[in-house]
C-alpha cells in the first residue's frame, strides 16, 4: 500500500522563462507544493515535524523532464511516499500537464531527520515518525 | 554628500519570463544585490547590523520600469543612501542596461530597525547607526 | 463601482527567508496571482489580452509592508481594478494574514498596453479593453 | 581531458529559507550560473547555441546536498563538461562552501538539442557542436 496525494495548479507567469515554458528549476517548487499538500492531508506537515523537534532537509533531488508546460496551461502533481525502513522520507512525484494530457516530469526527493536542538542527523527513524507510519497502516 | 556604490551583473536565464525579458519582480533581487554590495563596501551589511541586535526589514519598495533587459544583456545597478533623520535606511536605485545604454528601472526601498530581541520597532536611529553615519561623514 | 476579486493562498516554504518570514520581494508574486485570478474571473487574463495583440508589461509597482507572514500561515489577497481613463491597467492589492487577521501589505501595479506586433506603446486604451469595460458596467 | 570552469559567488538573502540556509531548489540557479560562466569562457553560451538554431532544454537534473550554506557565506561552483558521444550536453557541478571549506553539493544536468525551427529533438550532435568539441580538443 502506498500513500498518495494529488493537487492541481496553474503556472505562474513569473515561473516561465525566455523559452516561453516553465523554467526547469521551478519544478522543485511544485514538488514542495505536492509534499506540503501531502503533509496537510496526512498530518505530517513541515511544521508538524518541526514541533516534534526535527528539521527534514532535502539531501537529494532529481527531476526528469518529459514535456514542457506553457504559460496558461494547468497541471497536477501526484505525490507518493516511497516505503523505506531508513531514517528518511522519500517522495516520488509525477507532474501531468492537464492541457495536453502528457506527463511533464517525474522526480524524487529524499529528506533526512535532523534534530532541531543538536543539528545532528538521526540514524534511526524518530518515534513520532514510526508511530505516524503505524497510524497510516504503512507498517504494523 | 551622498554615499553610493555601483555593481555590474549579468541577467540569469531563470530571471527572464515568457515575454523574453527579465520578470519585473526580479528587480527587487537586483536592488538587494545593490544594497548588499553597498553594505559590504561601507561596513553596514545585513549581518553587521544583525550583530548590533537589529533586523532591518523592508517596509516599502517601489520600482519604475523604463526599458526591458533581455537575456544575454548585462546591467549595472547604482545604489545610493538617501539622507534621512528618521530611524530608517532609505536607498535609491538606478539600473542601467549596459547593452543598450538605457535606464532600465529606478526605485527605492525603505527599511526600519527592529530589535532582534524584542521584535519591536526602534523609534530613534540606533547608536551604532548614528556612529556609522558620523564615520562616513554623513553627519557631524 | 469597482471590480474586485479575492483568493486565499498558503505560503510556500521556498518563499520564506532567513528571518523566518516571507521574503518581501515575493509579494509581487502574490500580486501577480491576484491579478491572474481577477483576469480569470472577469475574462481579462494575460492570454486573453495577448490574443488581442497586446502585452501588458508592468511599468510601476509599489508595496507597503505592514506585518509579516510566517511559514505555515495562510493569507488572502484582494485585487481591485482602479478606474482610469488612461491607456493603463491599474490594480490595488491588499494582503491579509488570515492567521493573525492583520493586514500584511498593500500595494499597486500599473500596466501599459504594448502592441505585440510593433512593440510600441498604445497611447489610447485599445478597443477591446474599452469594450470589456463597457461589458463590465465600468463605463457607458 | 575535461573542460572545467570555476566561479565564486555570494549567497543572496532572498535565496535563504526559514531554516536560515540556502533553499535547496536554488542550487539549480547556481548550476545555471556555473553553466553560463562555462559557456562564456569556452564560447558555447546559451545565446551562441541559439544562434546556431538550437534550444538546449534541461531534461534531467540531480542534486546531492552534503552541507548547508548560510547567509553571509561565500561559495564557489566548479562546472565540468562530461564527455559524451550522444546528442547531449552533460555537466557535473561541485559547490564548495568557501567559509567552511566543505563540499555543499554535487550535481548533474543533462541537456538535449532542440531545433528552434521545428521544435524537434536532434538525434545526432549538431555539426556546430561537433566542430566546437574539435576546436576545444575534446575529440579529433
Amino acid at each position: 500500500m502506498k500513500l498518495s496525494d494529488e493537487i492541481e495548479f496553474d503556472v505562474r507567469f513569473s515561473e516561465t522563462d525566455a523559452m516561453g515554458v516553465v523554467w526547469h528549476g521551478n519544478y522543485l517548487k511544485f514538488f514542495e507544493d505536492g509534499r506540503e499538500a501531502f503533509g496537510k492531508k496526512f498530518g505530517i506537515e513541515y511544521l508538524d515535524v518541526y514541533k516534534q523537534g526535527y528539521f527534514t532537509p532535502i539531501v537529494r533531488s532529481e527531476i526528469d523532464h518529459k514535456s514542457p508546460i506553457n504559460y496558461g496551461e494547468s497541471a497536477k502533481i501526484i505525490t507518493t511516499l516511497v516505503p523505506s525502513k531508513a531514517a528518511k522520507m522519500i517522495f516520488d512525484y509525477e507532474i501531468i500537464n492537464l492541457s495536453t494530457g502528457k506527463v511533464s516530469a517525474i522526480g524524487q526527493t529524499i529528506q533526512i531527520f535532523l534534530s532541531v536542538e543538536s543539528r545532528e542527523l538521526e540514524l534511526y527513524a524518530p518515534d513520532f515518525y514510526v508511530d505516524w507510519k503505524k497510524k497510516m497502516g504503512l507498517i504494523k
